[in-house]
């Protein structure tokens, strides 16, 4: 059996402290339960992510926009650069099983709607603002039944994962 | 002086033959002018711009997802094939000078933040639904000062068209 | 019926005077025939190759790398900005009827063996050494049974097309 | 530290059974060594490795041309899709701190010169014809001083592998 692989999406500048907490937070109990992550590789969510996941031994992806391995986080295990610019949005979602956005501006909002026309479940955080509240328990549009699971806490991202990777 | 490129982008299944008429009168009006269009190259509104487009005489390219000329519709004039997915959508907004959303679902949607993201002006039509009347008046996020600006009728868009051209 | 469309790919760097002065005879030639020409954009045998195309009215697309209209050299009609890096190597090919390679570095030989994979026909210029001098009369592998074309005049290319395209 | 990540290109299809059991010896190696390593995902050169990668415990990603981790052979453990088609031949070299090539068709000369423009040191080995022999000992182009380095035998490779990484 495969590592179920978790993409972990959110902006790149957050300056909302208590937003990073959480990504940390997550990034570390999804790395204790042996999920590997992969993010942008960049700065505030995704470093926060990849920060709480080498927190607890997990092992963490980034895929970069630029053509350097520079631009990863240092808490990047495994920097892929791509230089496709924005395009590389399309690569986490595909490389996900489940995808979990953060807040988040357009670059965000490109990675949801790539994971729900790959058909990714995607769960939606509430509480920091952004287009993972805005549209939590909503459908970007008619092709899916489901919708972008709504998640105040960590543990509520914990608990909606559990289910949706039985499906899988 | 380079001629203007509009990118037009909206949905290859388009049930609202409203819709279509609206989508080929834009092509029409849009080529009288001598702008170039530019779109996915699909069916729907691609199709349906492009096809106005043909009817003034006006030059119209696909930017198409699969590696196939065949892909695109009869009334493009310069098939792109791109053999990159759905990542193909980076690529109209680029090329464009200006951006028309026409109702949409997650793909446009994608166009559109793309746009946003590379500073292209995106003008939204409202009346059929989809993501363009969902954003019309609104930002995507914060880093922009404009909205997407909203456009009921042809003119509607033709007008914007004229006042965002002279700033760029 | 659709217009042909001819893909000519060389480097950007070319200090070989009578390597440029080729390029823009051949794209004046292309563009009386009334061939679309689609090229990387940029400087070198790209712009030789449009300018040649311009001074006989032909058109002629650019599909850049970078996510900047400007990158286009003066002589392209319809610049197509990517942000792919050179990850848009595989365009021009894609997008090509007839591949033609006019000396090269590694980026030139990328696009060969792009249009190779995806089955275009391609013609290898000799005189100005560069891969398509290497290539010229060889095969890439052996999963095609026809060769790059080997051409030493602007003629001699012109004479291989028109036998190629009856061939599309 | 980063951990080092080894690029091994090679063909899908081989019907040489040595160059299956050079590219396991290889991928057992590697992973022995402590590198990551990363490929295209397949069949063939791809498959042999990451089998060989699995058996001595390592770790292997495959950057895949399909939207579909159903494409990735069964040893890879992290698969990347990236629905790019054979754009994705941008990633490997990309990711990889140092390239490997074993034979090769124009999917491989694709990968070499990528990593030839990106900078990236190549080993190319001799003994299974294809690109990766054709090219040892040779530049791609006059942008480099160093050669594509041949090697005979997978005790070749780390050698040469050892001494380029003190250059990292």
């Amino acid at each position: 059996m495969r590592k179920i692989v978790v993409g972990v999406i959110g902006d790149s500048e957050i300056y909302n402290k208590e937003e990073l907490i959480f990504a940390e937070k997550l990034g570390e109990e999804l790395a204790k339960k042996g999920y590997i992550i992969i993010t942008g590789g960049r700065t505030g969510v995704m470093e926060a992510v990849s920060k709480g996941a080498k927190k607890a031994g997990g092992l963490s992806i980034g895929v970069l926009p630029s053509a350097c391995k520079e631009e990863a986080n240092p808490y990047v295990d495994i920097p892929i650069p791509t230089n496709l610019g924005w395009a590389r949005n399309t690569i986490v979602p595909l490389a996900a099983d489940v995808v979990i956005a953060i807040g988040g501006r357009a670059g965000t909002l490109i990675e949801m709607c790539y994971s729900w026309i790959y058909n990714k479940p995607i769960i939606g955080v509430i509480g920091f603002g952004g287009w993972s509240e805005k549209l939590a328990g909503k459908r970007i549009d008619d092709r899916r039944q489901d919708v972008i699971y709504p998640a105040k806490t960590v543990k509520d991202v914990l608990q909606i994962m559990e289910r949706l990777i039985k499906t899988l």
